[in-house]
């Protein structure tokens, strides 16, 4: 073959790697809540940069106000469950969790979670069946040739959907319970001895008995996610794709995990390179404040605000819980901008004002905010981290512990318990973030690294879903260990094999000493006799 | 304390992190030979973005060309040891490792190395010696107030400088002999199920009997260097810092360290965050050829040109070498440009063409060119990968079996073995890389992964070193796992507790059964009595 056509051939091969122009076709199987408000920004951005961007949600979708995202396009599918009874799970779900009270391990709350996590698993399982299952849908996305698709991990499903579209896919993750997806499909690393598994309320040097905790942790969440739901999911699968599977072994086909954290949140912990941390990327500089609310902050002086949000999913609480709370917001000399939907508790100050919702960015970027009031979701504390604003943390539920030990450990928040807080405990609190320099001097140290990176976490996560559109995925990523069976990973073959081997040449050099021991002794006695 | 004043000692605070403007003083302590080729272009880049750069070195300092460099400063302080010597010593070095010969595991060669590793340890340890305890040095180090130090750990000492200068440091480093190192003071990850133990002369997905080879490398390098020479440098590091400590504790200091590797290169293995790959940081697009090479390169038509080096340590071999190559460059249609020192081989075809040195970077990125005979130095292999062209590799010692077992894994290579190499070996390799589109296409899908990253490798380097001087280090990028001792690390004193637990548990439960099981059998046999 002259080299003429060897290059034409090799110039068309690598044309096929670039197939689609400067603008992709991308769909995306989001989660609700939070989740779906951080991948909403990487969504945005994508169209920002002219891509063609679908969002698959069923119809019980809660956290999405489908006129109001005009840029977006949803195609939505039919789902049984209604959304009413999803939002009622929901707030089950989180009640459930947020009524363990005090949690000191792992221990203490999982049980109570493991019910609601196998109901969870069990909504979404068949969320993904009627999306699979739905013909007209999927002949519609299969014609619509995308080029890749952006999962939640934390709502299984998007790897099927992928599998079946034969397309590549990224993953968009906070977190899973143990960090268990993250070991099994991602192939992570977490050596228990100085990295807090997620869940355990844990952070940063641990003690001697913290270390043990940890252990017991992994060890718990490593056997109860080994057998979790399992079955079901890859039952699921296998049926859908005609051929035995595994929910793990589609996850793993995975190009790019973005994990939405960073060295500023986390202690730095080993990682792999398909794997991006992106913890922020939803963070952006403040805008204006709404007029009237400008007034309110700036008539706060020099003690300037205090900023008080429980979350996208918690913005009541009971009466008690709400008048403990005000009657210490009313003892600072700080104004106080507090995000609540409740009943007005009878101890609220004159300092205090209620909304049912705050520009929070916005907030916590203004010159005048000393201290955030926050339930430590991701979201929050990186807006925090963001403007380095100092932190009181009252974690609820999910990773809100680890977040909130995280960001203590860094010197940057003080922890209180929702449960049992009095109205001293969260005064004081708020006057050490406040008073003290040392916690507004450690939200600046984070806000200057989170600041200070090779590339803003947005770019980044837009970079690898455009690589991977630009690659059809990103092979050369991918750790070889994902082809190794539990046991080849683990080298207990190569192990076993060496001391068989050892075994096997001890066994020999001691049988030929031994003979020859016995030869030598009877030529000896021979001798002696003769 | 009123809130200006806090707002006054934090911005104070900051501003210390800050100390220098857009530009800072780097110290630079080097490696001889590629690495110094390598880090050359670090220190170029640096000095192009306005850094003022000062690298220290022996009076023994081989390669380099002090005149020529004008834009660096060279610190130069007496070394007992001469440049011939040195040089001398180097080659023998080398020498011998060829002299070893076909080459399939990390024991064969390993015994020849150990006595000259142990050689060119000593060798380094007096010349570190030599500096850290010439006082006028230190001094004028000292006044001259750097804002970071850039080592190549290959030649210890720059940790003890930095030390002695009070200076956070940054690592440049391909790799140490079975990643030891990387392991011991990095601590980074290397599961021997899937990542090849560097000099084992393994790669991609590995065999049973490969896992096997590489677990034995492993221990047999672990072994080896975690007793070799230790001592000696332990000794010269307490004793020149007045306070026990080692070798690894100093190193374990650094705050990043600059892999010379990617994942075009090396197959995806953990990393941290303290670690980034820069692999492939010297290429450069091609500048034009000198004429009378040029017209020598487009005299070869369509078929192109080869071009052959063995790196910058070796541009000499036997006759009887040179013959058996020249005569397989005689028999193919490329023209040949062949970076050789020694005497005109006999079989030389009129196709090639000797030189003394070559413009290897530019002549990789001829369109003329169609394949590289290399000895797969990691400097080379890149410029090979940044270009796409294929390689005929004929590894001669260091890490360039590894490098060339990696590019044959990823289909882009074929090797060779220098000592057993025929004519008709060398000839059928040439065929092959250059007429089966299968290494062209290779070739060029590690360019397009090469090219296409977050930011190019050279920036990165240079963004880690002033983020460095930015903050006085990197600190939130080191693994907390650095304060734990090896038990604890490896969890253990937390597994023995958590086994001692579980024993005295089942001790006391058994116990307790025993007691109660006598005292019901007592009370029953007591009844029958009565």
């Amino acid at each position: 073959m002259s080299m003429k056509w060897i290059s034409a051939l090799l110039l068309l091969q690598l044309c096929c790697c670039f197939s689609f122009g400067s603008s992709g076709k991308v769909l995306v199987w989001p989660m609700e809540y939070s989740h779906w408000m951080n991948m909403k920004i990487i969504v945005e951005e994508l169209i920002q940069r002219g891509h063609d961007v679908t969002v698959l949600i069923p119809s019980s979708f809660i956290f999405l106000d489908v006129n109001a995202s005009s840029a977006i396009k949803f195609e939505t599918f039919t789902a049984s469950i209604s959304r009413q009874q999803l939002e009622d799970f929901y707030m089950q779900f989180i009640t459930k969790w947020m009524n363990v009270g005090s949690i000191h391990t792992c221990l203490e709350y999982s049980p109570v979670m493991q019910d609601t996590f196998r109901e969870y698993s069990g909504v979404w399982e068949n969320v993904c069946k009627e999306a699979v299952s739905n013909k007209k849908l999927m002949t519609k996305l299969q014609a619509s040739k995308f080029d890749v698709l952006l999962a939640d991990p934390a709502a299984p499903c998007g790897e099927l959907v992928a599998e079946l579209l034969k397309l590549p896919f990224v993953y968009s993750l906070r977190f899973s319970p143990g960090f268990h997806v993250e070991k099994a499909a991602a192939g992570l690393l977490f050596p228990p001895s100085y990295v807090p598994v997620i869940m355990s309320c844990l952070s940063g040097q641990m003690t001697f008995m913290e270390r043990v905790k940890n252990m017991i942790c992994m060890i718990y969440f490593d056997f109860w996610l080994e057998t979790f739901n399992k079955k079901n999911w890859n039952k699921l699968y296998s049926e859908t794709l005609g051929k035995p599977t595994t929910l793990y072994e589609k996850m793993k086909q995975a190009d790019m995990w973005l994990i939405r954290s960073y060295w500023d949140l986390e202690f730095p912990r080993p990682t792999l390179p398909n794997v991006d941390f992106v913890g922020g990327l939803h963070c952006k500089p403040a805008r204006p404040l709404p007029k009237e609310m400008e007034n309110f902050v700036q008539s706060s002086g020099e003690h300037g605000v205090v900023v008080f949000s429980l979350g996208s999913m918690v913005s009541n609480m009971t009466e008690e819980r709400a008048n403990v709370i005000a009657s210490a917001l009313a003892q600072i000399p700080q104004k106080v901008l507090w995000r609540f939907d409740g009943k007005k508790p009878d101890t609220l100050g004159p300092n205090t004002r209620l909304f049912k919702w705050l520009p929070q960015n916005d907030l916590l970027g203004h010159p005048k905010t000393r201290a955030f009031i926050t339930h430590g979701g991701a979201n929050s504390v990186y807006e925090a981290i963001y403007h380095g604003i100092p932190m009181v943390g009252i974690p609820l539920f999910g990773e809100q512990h680890d977040n909130i030990a995280q960001m203590e450990a860094k010197g940057a928040a003080v922890k209180l318990e929702f449960k049992s807080l009095s109205s001293i405990d969260l005064l004081n609190a708020l006057k050490t973030v406040i008073d003290n320099p040392f916690y507004k001097s450690n939200a600046m140290k984070l806000s200057t690294i989170h600041h200070d990176q090779l590339m803003k976490p947005l770019d980044r996560a837009v970079f690898w879903i455009e690589f991977v559109m630009r690659h059809r995925g990103a092979k050369h990523l991918r750790p070889l260990a994902q082809n190794l069976t539990w046991y080849q990973y683990h080298s207990l073959d190569v192990i076993g094999f060496l001391l068989a081997l050892v075994a096997a040449i001890s066994f020999l050099v001691i049988k030929c000493c031994l003979i020859c021991y016995q030869n030598f002794v009877k030529t000896e006695k021979k001798k002696k006799r003769e």
